[in-house]
């Protein structure tokens, strides 16, 4: 028999543009085909006023909300110097901070156990901190980051490849917010059609730069904008696809 | 550090119509991103009229190799009833033939080795053989097969992912074969684009039903069609992007 691994059953993406960051999630989470919840995986954390830090979660849910228990008590058992959401001034030290906590997380969830294989998390940090540009950042498992610059003003967690190609095509840091939530929306409708354990609801949130607010906007499965920007899309497809000529041999 | 597969440095695509089977595969192979080659990855068998057999291998090269080379040997050395390519009489004889060289192929090639692990090679398999219709597989690393059919009539292999939304949303069994190329031609350049080790130049075949012929085409980096194809389709995505309305919220 053929062995299929499980995969992932999450998209996130973040894409940073001129004017600010867009930031969208699914929701779907499972403990096997057959048991399918939906739990957040937007977690947004305003200051007061100096910034607005997203920051998007992909892999073992235990671990990933043991991730945002630490950043939460952090803030509020603050004792040392040791940078936290609310007191880091840069988003560096923010990217550092989430990255620990990841570490941290992981080793007392899998303390006492013979192998932590598979219980990973991964996360999209962007956000704005005054005296900075929005920025953002991809963390990976092991707590380690990169900033996301240049040619590829996009970054993306969990099933990734179904909506790629459409973020290479289009993608460009001088759109305006609204077009590259668009474009962010047309990429996971390709990967909702091809990876089903990829779902609706989905979260949005539009960052505007230097506004240092932002709040998340839920799609629900019959949101009305989508379904209209689906259709158009498939239909918009088929046009494209129609003008080009047969295969000529 | 995070740890990346290297990932499969292939594409292939089988697709049963109405009035035939189009294939197509890329020629890219390496050891390393510096020493890349072209070998072909279709191959062909034509019997005296009655069938045209087609395989497309994904896979490490040396073990693909060998299990053509098994099945060519077979042909000319065939000593009792076990039927060959060229003495099958259905398409599942050849898919179990095709799936036991495979298997052979690799327990010759791992003879004396402690892991075989990452030494697989998997194949798609289509054509006709008289007084059957037009039928495609998939063979498994295993040696096992599936036949396609019905809902989804298109196999991959190799790096499937990026190429399969523009085949989820616009394959029809009903297509023309033209069509039904030029849908190919699509994904691999949808593929081509996000993975850099798929690459021209490609194999193509067009087998029209009862027709017990079928000639590949090699379309080469500075083929016109495909260049048109691309720029055409870049250009109809882009229009049906901007038809649709930017995000409202």
């Amino acid at each position: 028999m053929r062995r299929k691994p499980s995969g992932p059953m999450t998209y996130c993406v973040g894409l940073l543009l001129d004017t600010g960051i867009v930031f969208a999630s699914d929701s779907r989470t499972n403990a096997g085909m057959d048991n399918f919840s939906s739990f957040r995986k937007m977690h947004v954390w305003t200051g007061s006023g100096d910034r607005v830090l997203v920051l998007l979660s992909a892999g073992n849910l235990a671990l990933t909300q043991s991730v945002i228990a630490l950043l939460n008590e952090a803030i509020v058992n603050t004792r040392d110097d040791t940078p936290t959401l609310e007191t880091a001034t840069s988003m560096v030290q923010v990217a550092r901070t989430v990255g620990g906590a990841s570490r941290k997380a992981r080793s007392i969830e899998t303390e006492g156990q013979s192998s932590g294989t598979g219980y990973t998390a991964s996360f999209i940090l962007g956000g704005q901190i005054k005296g900075e540009p929005p920025r953002l950042f991809q963390i990976y498992r092991e707590g380690n980051f990169i900033e996301i610059t240049g040619d590829t003003p996009y970054v993306q967690i969990g099933e990734l490849k179904y909506g790629k190609p459409i973020l290479d095509r289009l993608v460009d840091p001088a759109m305006a917010l609204e077009d590259a939530a668009k474009l962010v929306l047309l990429s996971f409708d390709s990967t909702m059609r091809s990876n089903l354990s990829v779902g609706m609801p989905l979260d949005v949130l539009l960052y505007r730069a230097d506004s240092f607010s932002g709040e998340s906007v839920r799609l629900a499965a019959d949101d009305a904008y989508f379904h209209e920007l689906s259709r158009a899309w498939s239909s918009g497809l088929r046009s494209a696809f129609d003008l080009i000529p047969p295969f000529p041999r």
